[in-house]
């Protein structure tokens, strides 16, 4: 259902938006749509003018987190040509991505594919497609990086892409756990070291 | 509240084994005392004679699942007294755990964590005590490979503590969501390689 009027996609982006920031926090089954309704000062037909369901809201949710994923992460990498600059980029934009609190309960993809994987097949898939994605940016970072000789030729990429997304995403996990951030200080610097050992 | 018989005991065990499948699963707001009775073939006066109430329960879970990982991931890495030795088996441990389904949903903490996190402080404080368990047994590992001569004086060994610990959750995350556990495999052998730069 695609919003008609400018005031139409204005409600539809403050549900997605209100939605986004509610499932990250109390999680998607926990969450109810009146709970969404009230968070953004909508009435029912408000609601389900746009979406048939929370699961089709669910779905719009996923598109928009990921929008806002990019333009937190994916855009502060890019602003480098150099593969090695990115790299560090992506640690700290990731890193800020979860200090600024840019979902309110943490890494929205984090939380909700956590609790989906056995609950939600169609929801589950999709949000592996984002990490998929997520994996799929770090091994360009690095293939990059050997394509310019930066880093050495016998760099596992797809490997070394697995762990770095499994340790921000892990490290997020655990920062939200402790209500301590620096554990990505200390840790990027670690990782950011070790992973230089393959610069040329 | 303390089993008095052998057979109270052996319905508490029931109990607190059960629901730390279901939380891991359905996670802990959409699981209900119903259910986990249902589960356990019980009624709700067994469940009151034993817990006051489901965050009750959850006490009860965590020091359970506690123990379950210490016996599955935390023995199996004292077999060996060298801590190279000792630093893979903690890798192939934490993959077994995974692979073997030891909680149908996965890490139950790391499950349980990033649903409480924003919503029950006291829970959270409990799953946090897990991680930094985890974090010092790493550094544990790292500081007794220094002692013997094993891995390099300059090892950061808390930063590389908090390092390997998100790797590892953040791989059991991304295997759920994507339904492949291979990512363990190909993760795993580069971490420890990269780790494998800091032996003498």
């Amino acid at each position: 259902m695609e919003p008609k009027t400018p005031k139409a996609r204005r409600t539809r982006e403050r549900l997605v938006h209100e939605a986004a920031q509610l499932f990250s926090v109390k999680g998607y089954f926990h969450t109810t749509v009146d709970d969404v309704l009230e968070r953004a000062s909508l009435t029912k037909g408000g609601f389900y003018a746009h979406f048939e369901s929370k699961e089709d809201l669910a779905r719009a949710v996923i598109d928009h987190a990921l929008l806002v994923w990019i333009r937190k992460v994916a855009d502060h990498v890019a602003q480098d040509g150099d593969a090695r600059q990115q790299l560090r980029a992506l640690f700290e934009g990731y890193r800020r991505y979860a200090v600024d609190r840019t979902f309110e309960g943490g890494c929205f993809f984090v939380n909700l594919a956590t609790e989906l994987d056995d609950q939600n097949e169609e929801l589950r898939k999709l949000l592996d497609e984002a990490f998929a994605q997520f994996r799929g940016m770090v091994g360009v970072i690095l293939d990059t990086g050997k394509a310019q000789g930066h880093f050495r030729a016998d760099m596992p990429t797809e490997a070394l892409a697995i762990a770095v997304v499994s340790y921000l995403t892990g490290t997020m996990m655990q920062a939200k756990a402790s209500k301590d951030f620096s554990l990505f200080d200390r840790g990027n610097a670690a990782v950011v070291d070790l992973l230089s050992t393959f610069e040329t």
